[in-house]
């Protein structure tokens, strides 16, 4: 099953050197989950050949613009190009009021419903989850209320061995059951064992999505052991105060994080528009971390 | 005296085709004026090499997304980069609550003053002027309150002729007064006619700039004899129904406005998302007004 994640921007507050503010669209099965939407996030959907429409679930990490400026212009595309089917929204809960508003002046009335999931960032919690994938809270540590994502498959079905199934002439309709793991007792006494038909499944895949938070332990339980971990890496360490000052995150400690929590693999962004070159902070993080990758525009991770 | 625009957006509703929504740079005598700010905007600001600190006004015609949600964006980075000095904005009144809805939630509190001058799209008035232009609304028919914008510049002082004022030994203490156009009695009787000693000055320019609007007349008594029109040309002629339908302007309505407002020069823009190619919107237009122009983005128009 398709796990991905596409960055869309990896700017840190403001757009320089042709980065823009922070969104990541994940492809979890050929649906889509847009996370985060700084301003201009509609035209890198458009950039880098995405359709907007495709999208139906948004999360929001927090209220600073950065991260949301792009959200009303987004929605507001999607209505005019004629979307109705609903689309699910999770943030912090005044971006409501904050929408509302704008659609109010604009008398802007949306074809389509917004489900509007109010998140709260004082506990990891599990605020979403469908035959794909469950989300949960990150809670992180930022100047205004902040939580990162973490997306975890499901368990997925064990996979059929089709060519011997055919071959031994057992029919579709027991193809359910062997999926599932069951040996199957056929009418007339033949017995099935699963074990001889399907082989294990994929191993289901973590991505989490920490944004804008201060080092600090409180979150690093409840992102243990992630395929992908996306971690901000706004300064280098050598800028360790002003990180501490803004609640950010040195390309080092996001090192650490990854180290801690035992990831796989750390993908680092949210680069501050102090660094018009990214190498440092990429040889920073390897310097704890090796698997460490920047998060680049209209590149695919691959989870 | 420099009189030019920029454009930085040229859709209408929705970013297409590489075309960001409206937003266009005003440079007056090295001032900087901002009209309409779609989303992007400050990305296209620096794309194009500007500094969006060097904009002291900002006009926003009116409440649709599409002409104002790069604001927010913009004012913030502005403060994040350090800005200080005030910023005038003329604008729908309604705006004010938008951008004060969104600081509170970043707990954003500006280093700079917002000087907010709130705009009504009832009559034509004076908004705004000082040494070298003044600015008056100009109002459209949209499906909500819009004004267009009409910068019309300041009369010059004459032009010294100073080889000559110099070759007869008239002291500099007297060249505002013949800037000003005054005869001089010098001490001893000698008396200075202007017209000797300068010539005419160059003659001000007007700029008007037209947004949303259904082509109808009550707008074309405040837009008489511009040197530069720009006017929204949403649609082509054969969209007339959508147009009205839309409170919007097609290609020949735009040039139909250009000639019976008797400008020199038509400014496009505006395009409907339907169009990948913009040739026929201007072919349309020159059928009627023959010196018109695309309004292409990174283009600047001298006025």
């Amino acid at each position: 099953m398709k796990l991905e994640v596409t960055i869309l921007g990896s700017s840190s507050a403001t757009p320089v050197y042709n980065r823009n503010p922070t969104s990541q669209l994940l492809n979890c099965n050929e649906k889509f989950y847009l996370i985060d939407c700084g301003e201009g996030t509609q035209q890198q959907l458009i950039r880098f050949g995405f359709k907007a429409n495709k999208i139906d679930y948004i999360f929001i990490s927090h209220l600073h613009g950065d991260h949301y400026f792009g959200l009303i212009g987004l929605l507001s595309s999607l209505h005019l190009n004629g979307r109705i089917k609903p689309i699910k929204i999770f943030a912090p809960n005044a971006l409501q009021e904050i929408l509302a508003l704008q659609f109010k002046h604009s008398e802007t009335f949306l074809r389509y419903p917004i489900e509007f999931t109010a998140i709260e960032a004082t506990e990891s919690v599990l605020i979403y989850e469908n035959a794909d994938v469950k989300v949960e809270t990150v809670v992180l540590n930022h100047r205004i209320p902040c939580t990162g994502f973490k997306f975890s498959q499901k368990p997925r079905m064990r996979k059929l061995i089709v060519e011997k199934l055919e071959e031994d002439n057992i029919g579709i309709e027991y193809y359910p059951l062997l999926k599932r793991g069951a040996d199957l007792n056929l009418p007339g006494g033949k017995i099935i064992l699963n074990k001889d038909y399907t082989t294990d499944p994929t191993l289901p895949k973590v991505y989490a999505y920490c944004s804008d938070t201060l080092f600090e332990g409180r979150y690093f339980a409840s992102i243990q052991n992630c395929d992908l971990l996306y971690h901000e890496a706004t300064f280098l360490h050598e800028m360790l105060d002003r990180a501490n000052q803004t609640h950010h995150t040195t390309a080092l400690q996001a090192a650490q994080v990854a180290l801690i929590t035992n990831a796989k693999k750390l993908l680092i962004g949210h680069f501050s528009s102090r660094y018009k070159a990214l190498l440092p902070l990429l040889e920073e993080a390897k310097t704890v971390f090796q698997n460490t990758e920047l998060a680049l525009e209209g590149i695919t991770y691959e989870i």
